[in-house]
């Protein structure tokens, strides 16, 4: 989405039949696992998907008119786009965590983080390749690696080099913040680092609009 | 690897004991499915991976000494990565395209391209998430989108945007005209457009060295 600006979410329900509802999930779980052989602890396993575009975003889509809730809406498209996996659970109004505005499409996109157990997002992920959305709106999902290499680079810097959709690498980190994930200095870092990027790029596209 | 040249496999081999094989394969298949109600022709699906350090890569890893052959040794990596799925087919020393040598490391990193059908694909795909690496080395598989949205932007040339280890991403694009799935134009174009990204990143960093 283009220019968007934080709404609250009685002031977004209240915009009228006009108006799309876009919901999407950050499904995450604890996990006490390591990886070699103990000198980095996982602690947690949080899901993204590569999305038909070849960008990465959190799993969801358009609410259609005729779910009650955006909760319903959200878990009908989540069952499209993972697969029965997601039956383990239910998306609920506390899951809520921020909504977005985009005025010139007409589209409001709720933001829900859901903390899952190890098994039940396994049962996502095994589900995954079996949903109807997936090898066409879904291309994948992956585990976003939440530690940084001895490389400093390696980890979750280098994934939040990919390419994501909207405010997706924003909303990640903002999450991983205000769930304790992530300390405020490492993600002030790595903010920091995107903001550098998305100079840098803007840049590069002015340059070659010029030649 | 840092700084790489093309080896004559029958060189590779001649190296000696104190070098280390790498052996990696891109898995494919025919796909005759259709996005956005058959608007985009799929024609294959392409399979890669995310890696533990957030790069996007090709499913392998390091050949052990004990394997009598490269194809053997790659087989046994793809069934700890990928998991059962792979045991549908065998690699072979027909499905080898080219090998890449990095003295300083004392590395060799052999590529190989294996076509499946759609339904050996679709057998990774499925025993993936219960492969005894999935979470650690490999955080999840995804599938190459090969077409590009009318915006010129969204679907392979989004994807190729993505962080990638090595020279994965002129790989994948070197076979996928090779094989023809691509036109040679198209690569062309695409590969311009990797060249640009390469300076700015370098760019990034030269800046972030001089602050």
């Amino acid at each position: 989405m283009a220019s968007t600006r934080k709404i609250e979410l009685a002031d977004a329900l209240a915009l009228g039949p006009n108006w799309r509802h876009l919901c999407y999930v950050m499904l995450y779980a604890p996990n006490p696992g390591v990886l070699f052989g103990g000198h980095i602890l996982l602690n947690y396993s949080v899901l993204m998907s590569m999305r038909f575009d070849g960008r990465l975003g959190f799993p969801g889509g358009f609410v259609d008119d005729n779910s009650p809730t955006l909760e319903e809406g959200l878990s009908k498209e989540l069952l499209q786009k993972l697969g029965e996996g997601v039956s383990t659970f239910n998306i609920v109004s506390t899951d809520y965590r921020s909504s977005l505005i985009e005025i010139t499409s007409k589209v409001v996109a709720h933001f829900y983080v859901k903390c899952l157990t190890l098994e039940q997002l396994q049962a996502v992920e095994a589900g995954a390749p079996l949903a109807k959305d997936h090898g066409l709106e879904v291309l994948g999902l992956v585990r976003v690696p939440l530690y940084t290499l001895q490389d400093g680079v390696g980890g979750l810097p280098a994934f939040l080099d990919n390419s994501f959709i909207g405010v997706a690498r924003e909303q990640l980190l903002e999450a991983l913040q205000d769930l304790g994930i992530l300390a405020p200095g490492t993600v002030s870092d790595l903010k920091g680092r995107i903001v550098q990027l998305k100079q840098t790029l803007k840049l590069i596209r002015s340059r070659a609009e010029r030649t």
